[in-house]
This record gives C-alpha cells, sequence and structure tokens, in this order.
C-alpha cells in the first residue's frame, strides 16, 4: 500500500523553530522524516508527498527517499494557500487503490498502522483512527472532534459540540475521498472535514479507536515540547531491569538528547560503549585498589552509555537486527573482559587459586543469565504467562554489583553473589517455564540449533 | 479450520504388521497420531474421525485427543466394507464451512499443509494437493491419478492413461462434496474419486502442486519401510555441522529409533545427555593422562547423544520451545564445565596460571559461537543471505576438539585453536552481516535487550 502525506501548508505557528514546517526538528528528525520512518516500520514503502510552501525544500531534503529505504514521489501544490481538500485533489491520478493518508505535523505509535492496516474495509469506504481518551497536552479548542455511532462516524467538525473523540489525522482512503471532497470544495468547504462529512453522510466513514497508543499533533513550540516527552517516555521498556530503571535510563535519556545533535550513529555508540567497558575492564587487571575504584566508576559510566545506542536508534526510528546484534556481542566480551579483569586483578595480588574458579561460576552465570534474557522477556511480551517477577536480573544489576564490589574492594564475595544469582536465575526460568511451556507451543526444527 | 480423517477401511494389506491400520506403528507413533499431530503443527486443533473396522480400538487408543493437545469427535460409519464417499458422508452433518480432508495412511510433511491453508478458494470449490514428481517408490499402479489443466483438475481416477500427476489425498473441502458425493454414490461409485470427478466437471476441483514436499502413501510393509527413511532423512538439517553431519547423525538416528521403543521423552533425554557429559567433565578434573582419555570419549558419547532429545521430538512430532531451551541451557552448563575440568586438572599438575587465561578465552569464544547461532541459522533460512561457509562452526565441531585434545594430552594448545576459531567465528559473523543486515531490516524493541 501507498501512503499521501499532505506536506503543502505554511505552519505559521511553527515558525518560530523553523521555517519549513515539515523539517522542523523533533529529536534528531524532521517531522516529516518521523512520519515517512514511521509509515515504513508498518510497512509502508512507497509515498507521495503534495509540497506547496517551501516545497523545493523539502524535495532537495527528502530527495527520492533512497536514504530512508523508501520510494518517494512529489505533487506540486501551486494553491497552498487553499485547504488541506485542494492539496488532497490533486494526487487524484495517482491512487486508484486504497491508501493511507497522512498528515506532516502528525506523530503516532506505529502500532497504530500495523492496526489500522489489519482492518478491512470496502472499496467505497474509508476509515480514520480516533482518540477517545485524549491526554492533558492536546488542545481541544483547535482538534478536529468526530461523533462515532455504531461502527461509523456521525459527523466531524472543529465546531462540534456533541463529540466524543478526536480525529488523529490518520486515514486508509479509498478513491471515493476525491469525489467527497470535490463535491465540498464546490459547496465552498476546502477542509479534509468536509468531504469526510459528506462521507458520513452516505454511512461510508467508518472509524478505528487509538486505544492506548500515542499520538500527537504539533502546532508550535509547546507541542514540540510534549512530544520529545512522550517519544522519550516511550523509551523506558518494560523489560527494564531495576537498575537500568531508577539510575541509569534517567542519565542515558539525557546523554542520547546530546547524541542526537552529533549525527553519531547508533553501531557506533555501540563501539564506544564498548571500548569504555575495556577500559574499565583493563584497569581491573592491575588488582590494586585504586584502579579498582576507577575501574569500578567507568563500568558504571559503561553501564549507562550501554542503553544509549538502543535510546538514539529508537529516537531516529533506525532500529536494525544487525544493531541489536552487534551490541549483545559486544556486551558479551566486556562481561568476560571485566570478570576476566577482576580475577587476574585479584589472582595476581593474592595469589589465591580459587578466585579463578569462582571467576568461571560468574562467568557462566552471566553468559546464562543472557542467553535466556531475549526468550525470557519475549515471553512475556507475548503475553502468554502471568506477571514477571518485579526485580529482573539482568546485565544492569550484574555491572552495578560489579561497581560496588571494586568501590568497596571485596571482589571475591562479590563474584560470588554474581555467580549464585545469575545461575540461580537462569536454573529458576527454566523451572518457572517447565510446565507452561511445556504443551501446547510447537515450534520449528530452529529451536533445536545449538 | 477443523480436519476430518477417515479412518474407516481395514487396511488387510498392513494386516502382517497390525491388525488396526490406523494404529499401525511409524517411527513410535501409530499413523494417525501422525496425521494428527501434523495437521496440529499446522494449527489444527479440532478432528473429526470417521471410523468403521476396530473402530472402538481407535476410539480407547485416541480417546477425546486432550493428551495430543486437541479434541476429537468420533463419528461411527459401520458400512465400512463399502466405499470411502459413503465414510465421508456420514460427517455431512458436522461440517458447515470448509474443512481439511485427510486419510489416515497418509504421511506428510506438515509444510504441505500450511500452504494448503494460505490457499484462497470460493464458497463452492474444493482444492486437492498433487504431487507432479512422483519419487521412486510410489506404487503407480495403486496411486490415484490426477490430469490437470489451468489452475483446476481435470480428471482424477486410478485407471487414468492421460494424467500429469498423483493425488496426495490431502484436501482442503467446502460443504459442496457433500452433495457431489451422494450423486456419485447414486451412480454407483462410492469412492471419493467419484465425487471430485463431479466437482471437475463443474470446474469447481482445483490443485496444489506438491513441490519439494514429502508425501506417502502407506499400504503395506514396503511402504512403512520407505517411510521410516524419508522421515529420518528430514532429521538431518541443513544447519548440521561437518561433525554431526559425518560422524555423529548416522549414529544418533539409530540411537534415536532404540530410543523411540521405550518412551522416554525428549527431555529427559536431554537430561541423561547432560549427565553424561556432566561426568565426562568431572573426569578431567583429575587431570591424569587416564582420565582425560575416558573423559574424552565421554564427551564423545555426550556429542553423539546430544542430537537424540531434538530427534526423538522431531520423530514423535513432540517439539517444543522448553524442550529447545532446556537441551541450549544445560548445554552450556556442560561446556562451561567441560572447559572448567581442563583447565582444574591441568593446572593441578602443571602448576601454570596461563591455562586459566586460555581457559577464560575457550569459554567465552564457546558461549559466543552459541549465542551468535541461532541468529546466524535463522537468518540463512529465512533466504536473505547467498551460501553460507561449507565449514560451520559449532558444538559438534568444538566437542570433537576436546575429544582430541584429551585424547592426544594436549589441552593447552587445543584449548588455545578452541578459543581462537570459536572467537573468530562469532567476530566473521558480525562482520558477514556488517552491511547486509544494516539497512532495511527494522525491527521492535525486542532485539535492543540484553
Amino acid at each position: 500500500m501507498k501512503a499521501l502525506i499532505i506536506a503543502a501548508g505554511q505552519g505559521t505557528r511553527l515558525r518560530p523553530i523553523g521555517d519549513t514546517k515539515p523539517l522542523v526538528q523533533l529529536l534528531g528528525l524532521g517531522l516529516i522524516e518521523r512520519v515517512i520512518l514511521t509509515a515504513k516500520k508498518s510497512g509502508i514503502k512507497e509515498f507521495c508527498i503534495v509540497t506547496g510552501y517551501h516545497g523545493e525544500k523539502i524535495r532537495e531534503h527528502l530527495s527520492d527517499g533512497k536514504k530512508y529505504g523508501v520510494k518517494i514521489q512529489y505533487i506540486k501544490n501551486d494553491q497552498w494557500t487553499r485547504g488541506n481538500a485542494v492539496s488532497i485533489l490533486k494526487a487524484r491520478d495517482y491512487f486508484k487503490e486504497s491508501f493511507v493518508l497522512l498528515m506532516t505535523d502528525h506523530n503516532y505509535d506505529s502500532r497504530v498502522l500495523d492496526q489500522l492496516l489489519k482492518t478491512k474495509i470496502a472499496k467505497d469506504e474509508c476509515i480514520l483512527c480516533v482518540d477517545n481518551n485524549p491526554q492533558d497536552h492536546l488542545n481541544i479548542d483547535d482538534a478536529t472532534k468526530v461523533l462515532t455511532f455504531d461502527h461509523r462516524i456521525e459527523t466531524i467538525g472543529k465546531d462540534l459540540t456533541d463529540y466524543n473523540c478526536i480525529d488523529t489525522g490518520i486515514f486508509i482512503c479509498n478513491p471515493v475521498i476525491f469525489d467527497a471532497l470535490e463535491q465540498s470544495i464546490l459547496k465552498g468547504d476546502e477542509g479534509l472535514s468536509g468531504g469526510i462529512k459528506i462521507l458520513t453522510k452516505r454511512h461510508k466513514m467508518r472509524y478505528m479507536p487509538l486505544g492506548d497508543n500515542f499520538w500527537i499533533d504539533i502546532d508550535d513550540k509547546t507541542d514540540r515540547k510534549n512530544a520529545e516527552l512522550l517519544i522519550c517516555n516511550k523509551l523506558k521498556k518494560d523489560t527494564d531491569g531495576p537498575v537500568s530503571k531508577i539510575l541509569n535510563r534517567p542519565i542515558s535519556l539525557r546523554i542520547s538528547k546530546i547524541l542526537l545533535k552529533t549525527g553519531i550513529t547508533p553501531n557506533q555508540i555501540s563501539v564506544l560503549s564498548f571500548m569504555i567497558g575495556l577500559a574499565g575492564a583493563s584497569l581491573f587487571f592491575f588488582g590494586e585498589y585504586f584502579y579498582l575504584v576507577l575501574g569500578g566508576i567507568i563500568i558504571h559510566i559503561h553501564s549507562i552509555v550501554d542503553g544509549c545506542d538502543g535510546e538514539v536508534a529508537r529516537l531516529k526510528l533506525r532500529q536494525t537486527k544487525y544493531g541489536g546484534w552487534l551490541d549483545s556481542v559486544l556486551d558479551r566480551y566486556v562481561d568476560a573482559a571485566i570478570i576476566l579483569g577482576l580475577v587476574y586483578g585479584y589472582w595476581s595480588i593474592n595469589g589465591d587459586i580459587t578466585i579463578w574458579i569462582i571467576g568461571f561460576f560468574a562467568l557462566i552465570g552471566s553468559f546464562l543469565n543472557s542467553y535466556t534474557s531475549d526468550k525470557y522477556d519475549s515471553i512475556f511480551r507475548d503475553g502468554d504467562m502471568t506477571k514477571r517477577s518485579k526485580f529482573r536480573m539482568g546485565r544492569d544489576v550484574r555491572l552495578l554489583l560489579i561497581t560496588i564490589g571494586a568501590l568497596t574492594n571485596q571482589i571475591p564475595i562479590m563474584l560470588i553473589i554474581l555467580a549464585v544469582i545469575a545461575n540461580y536465575e537462569a536454573l529458576r526460568r527454566l523451572i518457572v517455564f517447565r510446565n507452561k511451556l511445556d504443551d501446547g507451543m510447537q515450534i520449528t526444527d530452529r529451536e533445536f540449533t545449538n
């Protein structure tokens, strides 16, 4: 399916932060870049953009879309001072089948479009995503109100007094929309809502509720601030461990926002974090308390920065499988280097061989902890299980333990604790899922590789 | 979707190996159990079985299907000496929508039904999977021949001379089949093909080609032998490493066939294999050559037996996510125990601390090798990549290295080789996929966990 994006208007209220509204920056991306990359997540690969005011700047910036991994076509609307409906009508010849209709200034959770694309609609219908539980940040006076009845939209407009939800500006349309818009323009209404009203009268305008997903209309500086907050809040993941949640995430988010402005890629951040980790680990090899303290601090910094690659990737809508993989493998090497450093350093000073055996168990536990994490989290995410135990034993906890052990000069005890709880957790996960996973979940050959 | 299984006939040619055809054993499962569990893999959870000859034995054995994780209803056909069509007609009141129609004595790859279920058919059509490249083992005289034209079946029958493929007995039917069968019976043809012929005349009988998937009709002892061979050959996986392929798999398959008869579960085999591995590893702790040799041999046995859990699970169509997970985690503990044992044993005799550092690297490499394996294999399986390098560095290779090192009393050199090639492989995988994975493969948050 193709998407039509309306980017013709002037957006005067955003003027103070940018002259060309679609290119106004929001967390490292222009507004229209966010719209394109969010839709791409839902599988949309072809875009038509209607440009008007400062159209050449937009075309120059986005070009043919190759750098986003999509195809972009442009449609020029010289009459951009007129309403939205005129812009959409310009695209008439490009859309002979159903298509996604999006606004430049609306930002939304990619799950919204996922759900919308799954909804079945008839050839003569359109469907709009509506928000029936608008958040505080929404400027109600400026919003387009919607009254729904049964499965369809009863009426729509900015001045409705009797309404039950808000237009999010995310549509799936069929070409019937063009005739409706034409009729509406003839009647003197040049807004998109005019065309929608005509469809509602024919009982051909349906809706899908937004649910728990987020959306936001960015019309001025305050909206942008709210959008930043909303998007950053989304980065706090339900799989975050306690240390990550309380100590690391608040700081790493601030660092990520700075990194966004530098243009550094998520994979470069992974490598940077890796090098910080190795630097900390190499200090441990000396074994003396001074180096332990220094190393411990650096490992804590590593633990924080390690969250930034994923954050920047998600903020820039640029997550890749490779990125996730690179990060995981490099983290495993840092884990190993840290434990080896601690063991070697302790042994070189105390000469006690037991530390090597303890180190082995700590290393095994660390690895198994990571090895089982992905599966553990995905099982919870798929909703098959009852609530996960509140304390998630993960890398954030392991690294904090190491920092505490180094700062207090208690390497053997810390490694023993690490070995016990990491291995205990790996075995606990095995036992917890013993019965729950065993039946009814047949799989392909894939799972039996090692 | 529900499935209808025809299990009413007598199956006289199978008499020498079993009195009740649907319960005749094939690699640890009755023929009808295989049909049910294979269909379950494609998501079918409700079955109607038409029984006739020895019907009470079948009902007694399968019961309500709970032990297979499915629901089973029975339909009695006292006139089981008559043709198939009569059996199918008995189920008329149970099927008001499209359903899967299967034969007890046909065994097939679960991918066949997966594909068939994806095919769209109209309410007045039926569709049959046909084999246009029959294998040598097929008894052509006894097979039902099919002539296709365009997207539909032109005609069908045992005595066709002009045909281009073979009926595999795997159907998706709509209730129109019942009327067609009734007409055919009135005309004196009581076979299923009679009804199909009537649909072909209305141009309402379509086909789907079998492709590379396997199927087999089991009518006598020779067929069963061929089916065993076919199914066992399928267990050789394209992700098998060189040692597994050449040394281990041929032996483990033999062991698996024996284990099948004992009723031991795949998870029990995983635990057994784990204990064998631990036994081998604990001998290594002694360090002396005699124990190394003994341990090396036991580790090789462990390496072979480790293939059996997956094999038995697949042979019994009982793979579970939990089973795959249990096996992986236990294997990681064995890997760790082996390396710890070798290192400790060597150190206790030679007192050289370097072996501990080498051991650390070997352990890291081992773990990372396993850690990246699943992803590596799945990327190839999804067909995104060009051919994988022929030498797959996996657990089979690592264990053989260890056995060779133990038998030749060359622990340090062997551990160094292991550390180098396992770590090299982990890094190679990172580099190979660097560019290929980086673009265009956006993912959900899931991948960024650690």
